[in-house]
């Protein structure tokens, strides 16, 4: 697809400039810099990029309308999806790897470009918060909103502990995390019917998942 | 207190200065009319704030000066205390409506703005699980972080409701919403204990399995 190539073609851009501001600092480093060491034009840089602040998150850019596409193309439960997306997020951040420490490293050093990081954040919660919205009409919005900030916290943290070296939490920790959040719609549900199950501590969920659907049939 | 003083002096400030962005605009509304109109020089303007921009989010300053000092001050359970420092905030916000309203409609009109807003927002998740780090030290991060995300947009969510005019909604629904948000602790249960879960009877068992894999940890 042509969008994905041009995605790559700035992506591939992206990393060359985020080497020269770790290398050089991200205030002594030109636009001329970087598409010199991209083999690009100056023109060609500004076809893609409106500054040098916007190269720094490109691969947010890629990461949002990839989020946003994966919603738009899904039918199953609205929930879920969600925490489809994030994981999607996470596991091309993780893939991504170099990109992801090499920004944090620059953005960490210049306060502007921290506070344009947090924006840019926020952009991925109103994304979910408004899919939400559209395909659940009638759930109430602050379910909505508690359940997206969770989860984009959440992300953030584990992403932020991986970009730092403190942590090598992969996808299935962040599904495990993400799983512990409550979605919207338990109030009504739980008016209705609820369940209280006893059992050992150290019996592995799995099976406890096994059991209950044995009990109780399909769930 | 002199340091109170100093607060409502600059919320008058504030005040004056919001109500002529919100007639004239704020590009065209200068440091030396806001002076002018709040009876100050400016010498004095310039002692009190560092820029046009700064007088827009002088009460987030307050208010999270305040919240510190509550949080400092407080000695009970460390979750309600963020709760508690929550809806005072709110309270605030409720008492000082005028000025939220004004700002409101200031800074939906001026994208830097409104950026700048989502940065303040973020200082309060911070502080509140900065807060929870240094009271519950053997609490799981993960479980802080998704706690003040989820209170804090609870308390976003609200406020802007009402500054729009979109909801009545005072202290007592913001603390009926936050009570819903689940807070860590669940996990420490020692390894021959039971565990008792209580759950909504049509919730899937792989979401059941994945939540207490996350909640109880390894099992």
């Amino acid at each position: 697809m042509a969008e994905d190539d041009a995605a790559r073609f700035r992506l591939a851009v992206v990393e060359h400039a985020l080497r020269l501001f770790a290398e050089r600092g991200y205030e002594a480093t030109t636009v001329d810099d970087i598409a010199a060491a991209a083999g690009i034009s100056r023109r060609t840089f500004f076809r893609q990029f409106r500054s040098k602040e916007d190269v720094i998150f490109a691969d947010h850019e890629f990461q949002l309308a990839t989020a946003q596409r994966f919603l738009a193309d899904n039918n199953g439960d609205a929930w879920d999806a969600v925490i489809d997306a994030v994981v999607g997020v996470f596991a091309r951040f993780t893939e991504w790897r170099d990109i992801a420490v090499r920004r944090y490293q620059v953005v960490r050093e210049v306060p502007a470009l921290r506070e344009r990081e947090i924006v840019t954040v926020f952009r991925y919660e109103r994304l979910f918060t408004e899919f939400l919205r559209e395909r659940l009409p009638d759930e109430r919005d602050v379910a909505r909103v508690q359940f997206t900030a969770a989860v984009t916290a959440t992300h953030n943290y584990l992403l932020r502990r991986m970009v730092r070296g403190e942590s090598a939490a992969g996808v299935a920790d962040l599904r495990a995390e993400l799983a512990a959040i409550p979605r919207g719609g338990t109030r009504n549900a739980s008016r209705d019917e609820l369940v209280v199950a006893v059992f050992p501590r150290d019996m592995p969920p799995r099976q406890l998942a096994d059991a209950l659907t044995a009990q109780l049939g399909n769930l």
